[in-house]
């Protein structure tokens, strides 16, 4: 049912790019892979944003790598929930990122290193900023929908609020207007076995020809957790043993341990450490209220958007009153706002998963999209 | 309010002692202290058990050390919760434990260096059955109650379940009669964050005059965010800046990194990485259901105590469902039972913490033992 992705496409945007955090780039490209035709008034093009490990290849499989499907493939493709017969769909690697974008691993042209620890720190903001360029280049005036989960569904969010013109439809799923401190917790221990890790180097591992792998393994393994549910981790390994008798030992005595330890490892090996950090901190820093007093719906006060707001029950990283509150504030604005808590009980994984109730809303909503 | 710990004691047993795991010592010995006086009969023992980084000094303070009040010091006292008029309250510190009982940084006498990895796995069994050896030391035959929160919780469970005959009340604070996948998984990162540490040198730090400094910080930070309950972290931090403008750097942003690498380094500066490796081992070892069958109600079927069961209603780490697991295996075995979930919004920390209502239930209790 994939479909073969012909082509990586790179936009390369020549100027200097000033970030909200001050600092700056002399120039940066992003990554993108599209899926789906264009039509002559470029109004049915879809912005799929990724949240904080994922990248550009939202949907199908390379030529020469058929089984590295894209991240949301059950989602994306002809008569999919997102229809690529009739939206034309963009996935796009952020900036900061790892995929092919330029990011911390990326060389400077000004000064031929890596940028490593010298990559200014990059907001949802920025990320908007760069994807509105982007639009321009594809000549995208509006975009039939921008959607994304979890971060991605932040950058929604900031799209509507910064860019009312451009978007007709926000889809914000698994999303939440601001971390919580225990958010910002997870997220600062994830950062702290990363930079402590002696092997970081003070980011500048690449010239010592090493990985943090260490502190990335902690980093994802933790992530892991909050990703899904306790009654999941339950139901998926619950107390099983790798074997019949304990060894009594550090070695791996629990199913749980050995998945853990698999997933963080083979994040490391794929992941660059300074493109978690950069990511982390763009969640944390994502506050749109706070440039508007603090008031989400005064921030919301010029969107034009519709809205479709999802979240998941058994979401305890961004759970649905964390949606609720951008519902609110969207209602308050008498904004043409949906939304759905989905009963789930994978965690906040289930934006990624294809749950039959989770799609046919998707779809529905998208059906009634007029392109 | 409190009272002066006049002389810290130590029960030395100068026997080979096996282990649960296989494992075994030559001999050990115990710190403990003791509060109120024990009466002729030896009938108004109260054991306090003891958790994952607490000790034997439960309440009062020492003379050369007036600011260092016990772990449960608002509770146990003279006319406290637990009064030590009427009682003769035990803490001591566990098997393994750093402070001051037979550990990893203890000296092995076969062999006169320390322990280290050397130190054979303690399991919950084995710290009851030490317990059993220090209260025959003591002359007492049957404790008036045992008493502990979280781990401290599952020692009193493992009393009534192993010495039925000796153990009259068992008072079991936020406990659960076995760790859930999550549980586990956060105990494995928390583990591996402290082994794969440079400065762990495989346990043995201590000839290297070293600590696993950046792992015991990870470990704690992230044990720290799982005592507590998201609303209590929002309400005490929420996105609190630490100054008024951004640095856009991985330097502390939210007063919440601030707080917790605070309790991150407080903890490196006098917790013995081993120890809380063995700590952690110990918890995901509990599992008294997994002699018997797998059937709490077939382990607890010799059990003559009298349980009070106190779970709260924020703790996500050992959920209500979870003490409700005990109540109901106590049930089925028509034993007499107290249960309560109490009203909280500190999630585990709660068991340590003066609420009234908490005070109330469990002084009615203590008032109502007879001895």
């Amino acid at each position: 049912m994939s479909f073969v992705v012909k082509t990586l496409n790179q936009f390369e945007f020549d100027q200097p790019f000033t970030l909200n955090g001050g600092g700056g780039l002399p120039s940066f490209n992003l990554t993108y892979e599209t899926y789906g035709q264009l039509n002559k008034n470029k109004t049915n093009a879809v912005l799929v944003c990724h949240a904080l490990s994922a990248s550009h290849h939202v949907a199908g499989y390379y030529h020469d790598d058929p089984k590295n499907l894209g991240w949301w493939d059950s989602f994306v493709g002809p008569n999919k929930t997102i229809d690529t017969n009739k939206f034309y769909v963009i996935g796009l690697n952020n900036l900061g990122g790892c995929h092919g974008s330029t990011g911390p691993s990326s060389t400077n042209p000004q000064t031929n290193k890596k940028y490593a620890n010298s990559f200014p720190m990059v907001t949802v903001k920025d990320w908007v900023k760069s994807q509105e360029l982007f639009a321009n280049y594809l000549g995208i005036e509006k975009f039939a929908a921008i959607v994304g989960g979890s971060l991605g569904g932040m950058q929604a969010l900031q799209w509507a609020i910064d860019y009312p013109d451009r978007i007709e439809n926000a889809v914000i799923i698994a999303a939440t207007p601001k971390l919580s401190a225990q958010n910002i917790a997870f997220n600062d221990i994830a950062r702290q076995a990363i930079i402590n890790d002696p092997e970081f180097y003070n980011g500048d591992y690449y010239s010592h020809n090493t990985v943090p792998r260490h502190g990335l393994r902690v980093a994802r393994m933790m992530g892991h957790i909050t990703y899904l549910s306790d009654f999941k981790l339950t139901e998926k390994f619950g107390r099983t043993r790798r074997d019949q008798e304990f060894k009594y030992s550090y070695d791996i005595e629990f199913e749980i341990e050995s998945y853990l330890r698999y997933q963080g490892e083979k994040f490391a090996n794929y992941f660059d450490a300074n493109t978690y950090l950069l990511m982390t901190k763009a969640l944390d820093y994502f506050d749109p209220a706070s440039e508007y007093n603090n008031s989400l719906q005064t921030a919301l006060k010029k969107a034009t958007a519709k809205f479709l707001v999802l979240t998941f029950n058994s979401d305890w990283r961004f759970n649905p009153i964390r949606s609720w509150e951008m519902v609110s504030a969207m209602l308050e604005n008498d904004l043409d706002v949906s939304y759905c808590a989905i009963n789930s009980e994978s965690g906040h994984d289930s934006f990624l998963l294809p749950d039959q109730n989770y799609m046919d809303i998707l779809k529905a909503y998208f059906n009634n999209i007029s392109i």
